[in-house]
């Protein structure tokens, strides 16, 4: 997995910041989380084909979060796209779409698999699924977490041939989590030769909230945490006037979930330097990081 | 006059053209031409303020001319601006406005004067007049012109003083065209001490649309002409399928206007090299210029 940050920025872009957007890279699919106002440029500088976008989850309806997805959408189309592109977001997100589809006389070549979703599960894929929970911000906003399922634990061929299993087909037989009958009516399960399970990746979205308690069970032993940190300290009140976190909420956040990796985002416009951002956060989440733009975090798989 | 190309692309966005939009500043006030996506950030990098918009004037309801107006009206907002803001389009841009505002809970604090026009002067200022043409595009697209009103001649002082007006408020009073009559009853009208009336300077904006022979009416005489030049000549066909033109049509355009400066936008992402556009646009209209991002082009005052 890796993950591009396309767009650190909130409210207004600056030339330093671009408005939200977050790529998540995962098995040849991209999942867009949020769209601002010239993401389509960022999937360039980021050296990001639109073509491989499998979904775009937004976390809600401000214009800063969403005035990207008409271009993007018609630069898709522009490119002779087919397969279905996946559209999730709180409730308001089809009426949007269909509005500016109508009066810019938008027909898309690809079928936009657009669905209002609510809190939990929302979708679940091969190997992964992803969720969503609400957050305290007007309109209703989503935070998003996917979630890849674990991974089968590493295969001992040593182990194996000790117990007289021959080398060859019936090795990927026992990885694939088969029982086998040898000739001899030994039985040889899976878990006698291979270790436990490997814990899945997980990946959690939070933007546009005050800090809640339920982001903390949301984003648990998350491997990468991206929340929004738009104020420092001092404008606690304003922050919370407007329905944002300061950067300390966010770390506090991210400590109490105990996440690897946490990123700060949507930072605020009067933010040139990051000193005093980055010292806020390591006081709490020693480590946290301030994001900028194109900036690339990866997220290893588990061994 | 100074006129900035903040997008000369088209249809799509490159890392080197953004999408359409023009901006000309005039008396402390900024004129915009479209408004693609990513517009604001544009304002930025060419360090112009949103705040000194006085209008905007859309050429069509196409995506990638207008879905940069959402962002950049919110942004305006944001820096508390009072005065209201003409937005000027053909039929369907009140539609777009009201809709995206309803989707997005915009609800600007100044006033948003939208007024969809049809062909002819539809504004006049002071010492300046707005006109659109239609040109041959779908959905349906307009051409503006900026024309500036006559100043009055160059007031020679040393023709008053022999003439017998004393120096002091009477030279201001001929130079605002009023007729003096002198304590020697003699009668002094401004043509006898002012040279004949300077031309206002004009400025056209024609993108979206094939050829066609009304702009060059339009057009005529005009101190910059903008005009699109998707293709080049060798793609005459698509040009025309697309319904927009190739450099060589809107050089033709140009010199058949007898304009004094000629700049070609709106060009196709395909194009990373400019050297046949020139070469092309040259052999027509020698000087013409390929636009580029945050070019800026100086009007002077006719003398």
């Amino acid at each position: 997995m890796k993950v591009t940050l396309l767009g650190t920025g909130g409210t207004i872009p600056t030339l330093r910041r671009n408005l939200p957007a977050i790529a998540l890279q995962r098995d040849g699919d991209i999942f867009l989380f949020d769209c601002g106002e010239g993401t389509q440029v960022q999937f360039l500088k980021a050296s990001l084909s639109p073509g491989k976008l499998f979904a775009i989850c937004l976390t809600h309806l401000h214009g800063d979060h969403v005035t990207g997805l008409p271009g993007l959408l018609m630069t898709i189309m522009q490119q002779s796209r087919e397969r279905s592109l996946f559209i999730f977001g709180p409730p308001g997100i089809r009426e949007f779409i269909t509005l500016f589809k109508k009066s810019l006389g938008f027909n898309p070549s690809y079928f936009l698999d657009v669905r209002e979703i609510s809190e939990g599960r929302f979708y679940s894929g091969p190997n992964f699924f992803m969720e969503a929970v609400a957050v305290d911000h007007k309109p209703r906003t989503l935070a998003y977490c996917l979630q890849e399922a674990p991974r089968p634990g590493r295969f001992h061929p040593e182990k194996a041939k000790e117990l007289g299993v021959p080398e060859g087909p019936l090795f990927g037989r026992l990885q694939r989590g088969e029982t086998l009958t040898l000739e001899s009516e030994k039985v040889i399960t899976p878990s006698m030769v291979m270790g436990s399970p490997r814990k899945g990746r997980k990946f959690v979205y939070v933007t546009d909230t005050r800090p809640c308690p339920q982001v903390v069970a949301f984003a648990d032993d998350a491997d990468l945490l991206i929340h929004e940190g738009m104020f420092i300290s001092e404008m606690e009140n304003e922050a919370h006037l407007k329905g944002h976190s300061t950067v300390g909420q966010a770390a506090q956040i991210a400590k109490d979930a105990r996440v690897r990796k946490f990123v700060i985002t949507h930072i605020s416009s009067r933010y040139r330097r990051t000193d005093e951002l980055r010292k806020e956060a390591h006081n709490i989440f020693p480590g946290a990081i301030v994001g900028k733009d194109l900036m690339e975090i990866l997220i290893p798989l588990h061994k």
